[in-house]
């Protein structure tokens, strides 16, 4: 429309300018008309939900400044935790509460009845390892009829990546916090194909959590002559190389073989050969180390009371799990499926399970999803371009208080991958952490079946944010 | 200006949107009155020179169809040959016209009064270590009464990184090009610190010649079981991983380690520690592997005659040459200062040595240089910012004829590195090959002082067009 159409006679100007703030539609349309048009993404907070608008008012007003502060310290904590790996040892000996019955699953806890099925196996698989059973259907009734303690591995300062479950004879990995005085443990990675942690419970799979044993003791004493290691300074490494550090490990896992070999060179043992070539074919041996470092480092964060930083998220194909740092509770929702998935030869979406296992953790400070746009091998599952694993870390950073001083990106300037998960943001925005993991068949106990990246359920934030309410009290709680 | 201030009532338009062909002053000119100027970036050809504007006329000219031609056909070549490395061997045993008393040096040839004096040092070492002398100086006296034959490496299908000398008994990686059914060769690279390699003569540095043997004994076997190894796919893959494969080979070395492993711990002899501990402090390990690929690699495409494409680049500390298709012989110039560079704390530009060594092969089939944007360490040494690497991958690309279909790019959107260096382009944009490398004390022979970016000399290339025409004959030489 221009000044000479306009027959009502009032003056309209030449051009037209416009910012259109909200839904996209409308500067559309006037973009179609040949205007110039800037765009605002402005949305309705919270979906226009009545209660929640009403607990994030209460997170940004009364209670804002007690939550920043508080936020600034988790932040502080998540970016200033140097966590070693000292070594390995046997669950039973150091994983606090370990009985001789335990087994640690992932995830929130749940009710046996509800176990998926890839986490089903893998139980039925640690149960035949530490020998209490001797088939998957004798360790099921076993497990049926309370023969055995199921724990969720977080709750004992442990966590395992996928369908990970260990028992008391498992040798777990020792990592140690010394700025929080504090220590986490995880599994030796179980490794590609036919094993537990992938939902298998064939006599391989078994064979190979027996394995783990003789892993052990070839890397336990390399790890005393040539560590401790400092677990972040090789992921912060390993993002210069192209890894996310949680769906890809491969460059540090190969940083970290390095700098054991002359440890492990200097061992004898006749099943040394057999551990080697599961070390140079697992590009995960490193996952399960930096989890712990990831554990160790969000437990200490967690004990600040009254912040609106996530601290945890876990899943166990069941339901996926939030914390937020001094509250010790699970928020949870209905484990999602992996959205932007890859799946292998032969299988498709109907094939995988929903998304599962501990490694979430890793995306509370800095790694994984929020780290996406330093890994070209996340970037295939996203497009194939860099700009999809861009994306995945932008969305990240919106949701983020605070950037990582040692975990930085190379295709973003070097700047630091957010770190710092606030609720209020997940909550006001609607855009939940991304999560970059492998997908297992959902029935057939075939093993991994693809990646992807995950987007966690915005509901569980949801019920954390009026958790937080709740626990910052004394205003009343404004459920829904 | 505008219409209104036009006082010679000619007509002027309102805007003014302008073309701006050659110099951006023009253009800047225009841009300061707020017009719209699109700048092209035309420069003369070849600077203006007469006889190279005749040249490069012939070449696009008259030769053009021959060379093209050819052209495809190296490049073909340089993307296809895929050499293993396929063993360890003595140089006396595999390397051809090695003598009992030849000493390989890098670069093209050179009277040993114009050796550069890290080039000497290490030629020092290498005489001490096989046995001719026990001093520098005694050294030093038997090479100037011509008691050793010094010889270019790469006339005895061997290459070496900076200032690398290779003695009868040195061991040498063997790698085998079946396409070509040629073969190339090159040391085991010194390691950091205190090396021939980096001009180094003191017993430390002799005795690391020497330690080089025991490496090999570890490493020959371990080859043996787990070879032959894809050389150019560990490169390929090192690229997605923050290599460009010659300044920086940490990725790659680290996946030829953790694939070699399982040999490396079967071994069970005395010095395996010791070895293993140069393993994992050697980050450049790959290197001369990668360089050996790249020189069986070129040395097939060289077999091809009547082409423009460079086949190979090669520096001695005082002369930098560039070899040409077909054509066996060196067009030197004197070699350049490392341009773009870092330097170790307590150095400067002032303590540096010209550019030196065989490395520059790998810019001729897109690594180094031309792979730069795939590495952010080597972003660090141009301006810090993944833009630089960026832009010297561009120039390459500007130079370049056609892409590499394996080494992939993940910032550039997994596109393929620049491959072949065509000489009318270099000679007709003045824009010369970017190869990343390290920099050696020009005096005192303290080791390495910095690394950077270095630009070859303009006249090499001019050199070598000249010499294409003659090859290409009949028609007259158009010399300047």
């Amino acid at each position: 429309m221009t000044a000479n159409d306009n027959r009502s006679g009032v003056h309209l100007p030449d051009r037209v300018a416009v910012v259109n703030v909200g839904l996209k539609l409308f500067g559309d349309a006037v973009r179609a008309q040949g205007a110039a048009v800037v765009d605002v993404d402005w949305r309705i907070p919270a979906g226009g939900n009545a209660g929640l608008i009403a607990a994030l008012t209460l997170c940004h007003g009364s209670f804002a400044a007690r939550i920043d502060e508080a936020n600034a310290e988790v932040c502080r904590r998540l970016d200033a935790a140097a966590p070693m790996l000292t070594g390995i040892a046997t669950a039973r000996e150091v994983v606090p509460g370990m009985g001789d019955r335990t087994l640690l699953h992932p995830g929130p806890p749940l009710a046996w009845e509800e176990f998926c099925d890839p986490l089903r196996r893998s139980v039925h698989a640690a149960v035949m390892a530490e020998g209490w059973a001797e088939t998957p259907e004798a360790a099921g009734e076993l497990v049926a009829a309370g023969g055995v303690d199921l724990q969720p591995a977080n709750g004992h300062a442990t966590v395992g990546p996928m369908a990970t479950v260990l028992g008391p004879s498992s040798p777990v990995f020792v990592v140690e916090n010394p700025q929080g005085a504090n220590r986490a443990f995880a599994g030796i990675n179980q490794g590609p194909g036919a094993a537990p942690w992938f939902g298998v419970e064939t006599p391989d799979a078994v064979a190979r959590v027996l394995l783990l044993r003789e892993v052990r003791s070839v890397l336990e004493p390399a790890i005393a002559a040539e560590g401790p290691i400092d677990v972040f300074s090789l992921a912060s490494q390993g993002l210069q190389m192209g890894d996310d550090a949680h769906m890809r490990t491969q460059a540090c896992t190969n940083l970290l073989v390095r700098a054991l070999l002359p440890g492990l060179m200097a061992h004898e043992g006749p099943g040394r050969v057999e551990v080697a070539r599961f070390l140079s074919t697992n590009h995960l041996l490193f996952l399960n180390i930096v989890m712990a470092a990831a554990k160790a480092t969000s437990d200490w964060a967690a004990q600040v009371p009254g912040a609106s930083i996530v601290t945890g998220m876990a899943r166990n194909g069941t339901t996926f799990g939030v914390k937020v740092a001094g509250i010790d509770r699970w928020f949870t929702a209905p484990a999602p499926d992996v959205g932007q998935a890859l799946f292998h030869p032969g299988y498709g979406p109907a094939d995988g399970a929903p998304d599962i296992g501990d490694s979430a953790v890793l995306e509370t400070l800095g790694l994984g999803g929020a780290a996406a746009a330093a890994s070209p091998a996340v970037a295939t599952f996203l497009g194939g371009k860099m700009a999809g694993a861009v994306a995945a870390t932008r969305a990240m950073e919106s949701i983020c208080a605070s950037r990582s001083g040692r975990f930085r990106i190379p295709y973003l300037d070097f700047s630091g991958s957010p770190i710092g998960i606030d609720l209020r943001r997940v909550v006001g925005l609607e855009v939940t952490p991304r999560i970059t993991t492998g997908i297992l068949d959902a029935t057939q106990g075939r093993g991994q079946v693809g990646a992807g990246v995950a987007t966690a359920p915005l509901e569980a934030f949801q019920r954390a944010l009026h958790g937080l309410v709740e626990a910052l009290g004394p205003v009343a709680s404004l459920k829904t």
